[in-house]
């Protein structure tokens, strides 16, 4: 055994998760207050340890870590980026590997928890460790992969107007869409598909609601919206 | 301190680099053979675990392993991703923060080493852990980024011709460039200079020299060459 393996296990190990929605039109982050020190009392991702007995590899550990603290079970998790440093956390050197994920606000109310708290993404207080720019790392990443993918669909039910997806795309992208350009687009890519006989009740002309289609995952296009 | 720090700390933390390189117009990978079980004898990339007592964070860990074992500096050096599971190395649970590294066939040779192998970068035997996949993620990082950034600079020496800049995005990108539309995207995006009074002697016709600009850090454009 190296010399070196005892000193690479001072080195603590987690992984942290950025889950944004959509509310009201605006991109929210979801983030819990710490019971324990450091920083405790103060807001922070929720993350923990990877237990090694238990998790395959970093993302089971991320989704188990999502669904123990908050119960939500995210439809799309992703690896972002490794935090590693020996500043980063006053206890020593410490690793996080950070995730990010997306659900509907829908799914999100479901949990019927309330042990976090949803703060607007781009007005956020000072947080615990690194976490604020975790959180900008996230938000790059979300907005440059969604001009070019079917990334914003996730923060949509499972059901959805057509409407209501070229909304959550102008929200995520910042910038308004032509209406028939977009469809047009949809049309070719065609990574979404009309439920039979499905459509949005309440309104007074009711619309086709439509879903992923089954099996898809993310797709990714040559050209931007 | 909580109960699973133990078992966090069963958890060994690495660091991966590939090092890339172009050679007669082909991308290439430094790999080692590695000394030691597990994989003794077999090709591997550059690698080595994090000590917390020497390095500041990952990045400083990546650079210290590959100046350590190869006498690479390379002038770009990027995060790639995170393997971390139960199954990718026999001794048990791992992390390998991996880092992609790009450097000139000139300063690859002055280090004078003969500890390394230079294999084309797309025609691998197999590879000791799950090294063949990182290379993988590492050269789908490079082509994507290529288009869009002055990345391939850091692939040739400290100067170099327009048109050897112009093949080597070629090389890179996997598809030809068109020459006045190569240089006036050039010259618009203003990432290069000539170097004054330096021109390639040997020629019939002596070209400009040109060097990335003083303090230039990774540009990247809006829309692809």
């Amino acid at each position: 055994m190296p010399a070196n393996l005892s000193a690479t296990r001072q080195i603590v190990v987690t992984v942290d998760v950025v889950l944004l929605t959509l509310r009201d039109g605006r991109l929210q982050v979801l983030l819990m207050r710490r019971e324990n020190d450091p920083f405790a009392g103060q807001l922070a991702l929720p993350g923990g340890y990877i237990h090694p007995q238990q998790d395959d590899d970093a993302g089971a550990a991320a989704r188990r870590v999502l669904a123990d603290k908050t119960r939500v079970r995210a439809p799309y998790l992703e690896q972002l980026y490794t935090y590693a440093s020996g500043a980063r956390d006053p206890r020593g050197w410490s690793v996080s590997i950070a995730f990010y994920a997306l659900v509907s606000e829908q799914a999100l109310r479901r949990t019927g928890r309330e042990v976090f708290e949803l703060l607007d993404a781009d007005a956020l207080p000072h947080l615990s460790f690194d976490h604020n720019r975790i959180i900008e790392t996230a938000l790059d990443r979300l907005r440059n992969k969604s001009a070019y993918s079917s990334l914003p669909c996730y923060l949509l039910p499972d059901r959805f107007t057509l409407t209501e997806l070229q909304q959550t795309y102008e929200q995520v992208m910042g910038v308004p869409l032509e209406k028939s350009a977009f469809r047009r687009k949809l049309a070719d890519l065609g990574f979404v598909e009309p439920v039979p006989g499905a459509r949005q009740t309440g309104q007074h002309r009711p619309a086709q609601l439509y879903s992923l289609k089954a099996g898809a995952r993310l797709a990714v296009f040559e050209r931007p919206f």
